[in-house]
């Protein structure tokens, strides 16, 4: 009988004991006897502990095709191209290209970053169900789980919990989940699976503070932003017209605008982020979905990677709204109860992870920056 | 046009500016003519200022109820006594008593050692797919997902992603993710849905090496623990043969054995926390619904926390195990052909969040440490 300390044996020894155990015949009769298999462990020694298993010798995708760019324009080169659809099939050798290799590990920092910063001013992480009771979101689609002998669905509106926490007076809270779409679409930024940075945030005064939190993410996220960029709903209007493009001042700006405004943006601020914000109150809407005020959104490259959003914490007008929108009551009860008790007005925002990574490094597709995508064609590999 | 830099307006410029927004008809106006709802932010002006919603006068559970221990008998008291799911039912209120703001930070806090001590050593961070194509768990029960016009699963198997990402050269690798388990059971220590640490390494010669991260972690989890208490297993039938229990070599220790064993190595070690290795070929079992066997146990406070395995990364022993097992290998084609192409032999191993909170603090049901819990029977609030 031994405390051992810390064992760390030298590799002599790991080889000598390892030798040990492989000439014992135990392991060997074992696996034949109970499960009638190869001695495998034995089978490995004899090749010389070349203990990487050994390799089909014919690869499905070459490292060095996969390692060129999709626009082959680009070196002008005949060289085979492999398709999105090729590299995802054979997506355990396509993420060995070193590409790929810094991909995920810039998609950690993002992470790392996000809690980092959230930390730090106070927030709490939390971990919130997938499985929910009802769609939260009136007529939205959803998947549906079959559940013991009951149905339940895949929660799809990121806030709902996180809202419930404030309510739970946890005053500022954040998470780092799957949130799930069932929508139909193939799109460049569309994935029916996707990581989630969500945050919700009491305030006293005024949603400003919740703003610059959110904006200072961002800055983290792309070191070397010198400041924050804020523009004002009417500011955008008049570089809009600048370059020819009238938009009336009621009217909600569309997604070929957004990316005219992020070309202009970046030339005239250099800055490829930047925050929209004192929308007039008809651009505001409350979202058919969403129980929300839309407030500001958040721009990288000239896609919306944020709408940030004052959530109702009346629970009379949530209750007057949800049936005006007929959204069965019962069905959120006990997200509307959540707020019959005391709840802070508090604001959020939810960041797609996979579309911040694939705008920063300029991917061109969610599903670069998404280790095992899920759309509405793929569930393998 | 400007660039704010980083606007933070006194409490007296926000009030004022708050006001000027309240007085202007336009936002009664739009809610009342495109909702015809009351107009929120003006009446809540008129309260001056109260901005946190008004509570109903009576809550369904008293803070000073909810803060009392499950066991009257400690202080004798017949003061009411509030059961769990009274407590779940009316989360909100439940999760407002100290105790509860506190189990969420310990989590929290979990989580972030947990990150901090693997980033040191070098894992890379990744999220992996929740909705799958297949089961990959023999005959074990799955939750099924409605996918556009086909069916998927919700995956169950943590391993199974980041074995593929160790088979595509990420060498270490961890999860902060969601599991589920569609097992009809509501034991104080069962949930459908939870939260999974899950790490895989890749090794060279030994997996003592993956033994020791998985400890270091559990070291850091609960500090002053003054070293890693490692037993074997040999060792373990002699304590408890000393206790007067006679388990036989070969046998596998029961549920009762390990709380048993738990108290013995409190009272001689005086420690909460041990790792149980060495185990003798015929107890270290292929576990039927994961392809792996099985190399160490963690256990705290005498409940198993953790079981280490290696998993197998030899395609062609895969394959043959999985027809053993009568596992339909084309459903888990991706997965065995992500060994197809070279792997390094690596070790895992996957702690639930909830159950490492429960046994630290001694809470007794794994749902006091789970913010929403989802059984069975509960999929609310």
């Amino acid at each position: 009988m031994k405390i051992k300390p810390t064992p760390t044996p030298s590799s002599e020894k790991l080889r000598e004991q390892q030798e040990n155990v492989d000439s014992t015949t135990a392991e060997e009769d074992f696996a034949q006897v109970c499960y009638d298999i190869i001695p495998w462990i034995k089978s490995n020694e004899k090749i010389d502990r070349q203990l990487i298993s050994v390799s089909e010798p014919r690869l499905l995708l070459l490292i060095e095709d996969s390692m060129r760019p999709d626009d082959l324009s680009v070196d002008g080169t005949q060289a085979p191209h492999i398709s999105q659809d090729t590299r995802l099939d054979n997506r355990v050798i396509d993420l060995r290209i070193p590409a790929n290799q810094a991909i995920y590990r810039v998609e950690a920092g993002v992470c790392k970053i996000f809690r980092d910063t959230l930390d730090a001013k106070g927030f709490v992480e939390i971990h919130t169900p997938k499985i929910i009771s009802a769609t939260s979101e009136g007529g939205a689609s959803v998947f549906q789980v079959t559940y013991f002998k009951s149905n339940a669905y895949l929660a799809q509106f990121p806030p709902f919990y996180k809202q419930m926490a404030v309510a739970a007076d946890f005053g500022k809270v954040y998470t780092i989940e799957a949130v799930f779409r069932a929508e139909s679409t193939n799109g460049h930024r569309d994935l029916t699976e996707f990581v989630g940075l969500g945050l919700e945030m009491a305030f006293g005064y005024h949603y400003q503070a919740v703003v610059d939190t959110i904006g200072d993410l961002f800055i983290q996220f792309v070191k070397g932003l010198p400041e924050r960029l804020h523009l004002e709903y009417r500011e955008i209007l008049t570089l809009l017209a600048e370059d020819g493009i009238q938009m009336g001042f009621e009217e909600d700006s569309s997604t070929d605008n957004e990316r005219i405004l992020g070309r202009i943006v970046k030339a005239k601020y250099h800055a490829d982020f930047y925050i929209l914000d004192e929308y007039p109150l008809t651009v505001r809407p409350f979202i058919q979905c969403l129980i929300q005020i839309i407030l500001y959104d958040m721009f990288m490259r000239g896609e919306e990677i944020l709408s940030g959003a004052e959530r109702i914490h009346d629970p009379q007008l949530l209750v007057h709204y949800v049936k005006h929108h007929q959204i069965n009551v019962n069905q959120i009860k006990s997200y509307i109860d959540a707020f019959r008790y005391g709840c802070p007005p508090h604001v959020g925002g939810n960041i797609g992870l996979e579309r911040v990574v694939m705008l920063y490094l300029g991917l061109g597709n969610v599903r670069k920056a998404t280790m095992f995508p899920r759309d509405p064609k793929r569930v393998t590999p």
